[in-house]
């Protein structure tokens, strides 16, 4: 099915960011004392202008199944700081050791690696408070938010992407056949970009098979979005992506164009965005962001 | 109110230890694949003899208020998965840089810093996975859980356990005054010591009063634990503790014998002990352990 013509998602995503921002605000507004700088340093990588994709996703997959935005929100939140602390640990030194980060210093470079860790460590820990502390207004039960939390931390911990990010560095300058590629990608970006619409459909309230569809959509969006990380890495420009390009090359990083090529690549993300779209044949124009999303990700520029 | 003679503390604290390992030892059973590393590294410091005073206290704080094992074992063992990363984390060389622990080189000193910084989160990330996924068999509500999780998540994030971590290394060879030295250790080690009792207390079925009552308990053993620690670093045995001892004063580390003297910090610690006591007179022999847990918090050897 072809997303319908009419649909602005150019809209859809500045004003979902909009709400996902306000949201992020107002978690973080109390009184700092001793532990400023590391307020500080949670806040400057949590409002580096992202592009909010996970909260995104997680209140389009609600709204896809008939969700109200009320429930989910606070779990949206929790995923960009989730997302937010894996891209402060990922910068450091010893791990991918990048000085730039949305064409601004990463937060060691800023605050030092010691606050850098325990602000990626506070953010982790704080997206677990929040969604425990949800405020459930509406047809979300605690049992449903508790299944949201697990799948949550099994997406973003050993067995998803802090394993993906661990065979990620383990690999760099090695050869690696395509399956551990998969493996990879999957885990590093794929299993939280699942989590986040497949948590938004839960919370949402859909039934199994809707739940079942819009995880299948996730998977595939996942290992696309990441795919285009990579033909970024290739074809993209520094500026506009606000990190250097190349970089991926120059570690010698097991990517998807090192792999089976740049052409080939290219194929395979277009192959996953079409059988995302067709995961949602289920759906009626209220899945039509999750279609549109899936079309935006690999054309995106940062 | 003095504890009974007749608890004998060692065969309690060896037996509730090994129930704690077991159910720590299943919770890592998976296959490893590609991960091997990652699972080697947060299993190295996982078993690496722990004392399970965190999951101890939680399950005495459940048995306090009448509470059965089952149901709190699971969080028991998320609350031992935080500890361990709090240490993985801090022993970096980013941190405290300490290359020995419990006797044995620090994680880092075995697999490497990126690896132990990955490893940490994976810990803390699979903690909250544990709650989430924790089989209710008993009287423990859904949201009893949520209340817990959400509990755990803020006495160690950044609020807690974090914060403290952060001024306790940001003060470093600085002059500090009492209330910033009380204010590092309630965080530092205080908070999650605080939350683990409470939590059990909470998941046992408690009522308010009781559970007020096992809170204050936990403050004062938290306190006193971190000023426990500060006297051995000064009078304890390197081999008896598996860590160096001298460390603090080497570090100009802000500690409570270098804040108020060591006599001071004697005395302080034994009011301590005796309010957590009190804070106790409103339960039966239920609460022994927790009676004789505050002793031994400080006369331990390590």
């Amino acid at each position: 099915m072809e997303p319908p013509e009419f649909f602005d998602l150019k809209a859809y995503l500045s004003k979902r960011k909009a709400v996902v921002d306000a949201a992020l605000e107002a978690c973080f507004s109390e009184p700092e004392g001793p532990i400023s700088d590391l307020m500080a340093s949670m806040k400057y990588s949590l409002f580096a202008d992202g592009k909010r994709l996970r909260p995104i996703l997680c209140l389009a997959g609600a709204e896809a199944v008939g969700g109200t935005e009320t429930d989910i929100l606070t779990v949206a939140c929790a995923l960009e700081l989730i997302h937010t602390y894996s891209l402060i640990h990922d910068d450091l030194p010893v791990m991918d050791d990048d000085d730039l980060r949305r064409g601004q210093p990463s937060n060691h470079k800023v605050f030092g690696e010691a606050v850098a860790l325990l602000a990626g460590d506070g953010l982790l820990t704080e997206a677990f408070n929040l969604m425990a502390e949800a405020e459930l207004t509406g047809s979300v039960s605690p049992s449903a938010l508790l299944k949201v939390i697990g799948l949550i931390a099994r997406a973003s911990g050993y067995r998803g992407m802090i394993g993906g990010q661990l065979v990620d560095i383990q690999l760099e300058g090695k050869s690696a056949d395509s399956s551990l590629v998969e493996f990879i990608h999957k885990r590093k970006t794929g299993d939280l970009i699942t989590a986040s619409v497949k948590s938004g459909a839960i919370l949402g309230g859909g039934n199994e098979s809707q739940i079942q569809a819009i995880t299948s959509y996730g998977e595939r969006i996942g290992l696309a979005f990441q795919i285009s990380d990579d033909i970024l890495d290739i074809e993209g420009n520094s500026i506009e992506m606000g990190k250097k390009a190349g970089a991926d090359e120059q570690k010698g990083k097991i990517t998807y164009p090192a792999s089976v090529g740049l052409s080939r690549s290219k194929e395979i993300q277009a192959e996953l965005v079409e059988a995302a779209i067709e995961s949602l044949n289920i759906f009626d124009q209220a899945a039509d962001p999750l279609r549109q999303i899936a079309g935006y990700i690999v054309e995106r520029k940062k």
